[in-house]
């Protein structure tokens, strides 16, 4: 499973339209093929920070990603609205072990 | 959703051992009532860097687990392994949208 952790910090009177766009891309994501995870996470301490959580079973899937209309309709929209850079960290999943289809 | 981020350190002659007492601690958590995720990913820049990526419907599914044998038999487990103490980020978890049953 390849893993991207994606930590965004988003201009404070954007929060709603940024949930909003990110939900979008959320439902496309999903059906993804090789999606396992397209968790949208807020922190408790600050509304302004997010983190997406995206898994893949192969690197391949996660780079299509990329290509997919939602996502990038998303990263245009949101990207005035970013307070800083977003930035993203890789891990391999050691578990769940899931097996590409 | 209720999220937590753990990012683990682990000792470079421990990281097998971490891994293997992960795992039993990864079948526990699955079939606990409440559980979504438990994920568990290491750094491919440095393998001795953990994250546990755990999420419950409830903050008291979450609370729960730490009441867990096979979470309590891990903690003591990794106690020896660990380079320095673990770091635990809380989350809401916007999506995806789950009820609690």
């Amino acid at each position: 499973m390849h893993v991207t952790l994606v930590h965004v910090y988003v201009k404070p009177e954007h929060i709603e339209d940024f949930i909003r766009a990110t939900q979008q891309n959320h439902e496309g994501a999903i059906h993804e093929p090789g999606n396992v995870r397209f968790d949208v996470l807020q922190s408790p301490d600050d509304a302004t920070r997010f983190v997406l959580y995206e898994a893949y079973l192969t690197p391949g899937a996660a780079a299509a990603h990329k290509q997919m209309p939602h996502y990038l309709q998303w990263r245009e929209r949101v990207a005035p609205w970013m307070a800083k850079p977003r930035e993203g960290v890789n891990y391999h999943g050691l578990l769940p072990v899931l097996n590409p289809e």
